[in-house]
């Protein structure tokens, strides 16, 4: 069975799916706010989000005009609040790629698709961390990778990778993960040799990115779980991307 | 493609799958011990986890004689130090329940896989539980259900329930979750009326207590996903469990 909504994209219907309110997003905690409800005062990232100083988004200058068929989501006020040990998202993450790999015919198949619910997650996951962090616009693709490995990484899965093998024109860069806690419990099987087990990640930085116009490539290049001593995320800088609406979900 | 490997439950192989050492449990971050080395000091659960004051796993005593035919998790040193925020782990749950919804007919089905994939989480996840709280042997349901609430749900969803409604005979209480973090960004479909969407902690709570001896009924009763103003979770005592083998993985 196929859930054939065409605004429920990943989980299910993502809350508060209006055109411009979808892409709305929230500074984390607050008081007095429900948890449905919409704060006057915050606009979404077309008007308030792209200032001097901010992270832009620019392609939500767009979401008040045009039909959108992807949703942001509405972080829930409450969301910040839970910090939790990574064992049952390692754990659930595990079950995930089991059940890809029974309903996929081979590696590959369950590569792309954790891929894509990767992208899927980074398109929403943006919001909730520009909510968060308080990051500034990146004025180069270095400030970026600063950004991913010491904040987005920190955030969401508790690690900080480091950062090496800048290519000479600064347009591509490794992400070493020393302990990647989605494999904290993992061992490939020898009939899944093909198998990028954390391809999600990737999935997840190429989402995100594009939200804020850049498309990247992300790939890994290197795994423990194939017997690697780290893990390397390689990340190439493609474009900037000007047209005013992402290339949306896929 | 259906992953046929017994030793293959979730995720892909779990680590340390010999048969004592499978049991093998690990006390939070540790220097000097290499990700998959053991520490000759420390007993799985069959020896050094059952003594006066820890809460027990009398199952663990017979690992060394019997084969088993599940594999509990052999935790990272490093896992602890993993503290992350929620949303990522809430994207992904909500990517693995709509995998669910396309591979399952009805709702029904969907339920009990979740439920299934919880159970096999949650004799994961009771190592980790004891090895990282250092709670003790529980003497009575209400002191378990504390520890449910204040130790458990606060480590790895970063919530605590209330704990209510307690039956006259002291076998039966509710969790109160005020806010569940699965559901975050969720709304279910009007075609998944049936749909119980956070399931899977059912089965993890179910897993890990049936690895303490514990038989256990859970289900959601109230689902803020469905309407209700919370979302409760009724948890009833059903017996202690006497024999040496757990039931094992489903």
């Amino acid at each position: 069975m196929r859930v054939a909504r065409p605004r429920c994209t990943l989980g299910m219907v993502v809350r508060g799916g209006g055109r411009g309110g979808a892409c709305e997003s929230r500074r984390a905690p607050r008081h007095g706010a429900g948890r449905d409800g919409r704060r006057p005062g915050q606009a979404g990232p077309g008007r308030g989000r792209s200032g001097p100083g901010r992270m832009s988004r620019q392609a939500g200058r767009s979401t008040e005009s045009k039909k959108m068929y992807w949703y942001l989501p509405f972080i829930s006020p409450s969301a910040s609040m839970h910090l939790m040990n990574s064992e049952l998202f390692t754990l659930t993450y595990g079950a995930l790629v089991t059940q890809l790999c029974k309903d996929y015919e081979n590696d590959e198949d369950v590569n792309k698709q954790l891929d894509k619910m990767g992208y899927n997650i980074g398109v929403r996951l943006i919001e909730d961390f520009l909510a968060r962090s308080n990051v500034g616009r990146c004025h180069d693709f270095r400030e970026t990778a600063d950004v991913i490995a010491k904040i987005a990484f920190k955030m969401y899965l508790g690690i900080t990778p480091s950062i090496t093998n800048w290519s000479p024109g600064g347009d591509e860069f490794s992400l070493i993960l020393e302990n990647n806690p989605l494999v904290d419990f993992v061992e490939l099987p020898d009939n899944h040799s093909s198998l990028i087990y954390s391809n999600l990640l990737c999935g997840v930085l190429r989402g995100a990115l594009e939200m804020v116009q850049m498309a990247v490539d992300v790939k890994f290049i290197q795994d423990t779980l194939k017997g690697d001593s780290v893990t390397e995320i390689r990340m190439k800088f493609i474009r900037r991307i000007e047209d005013n609406l992402p290339a949306g979900e896929e």
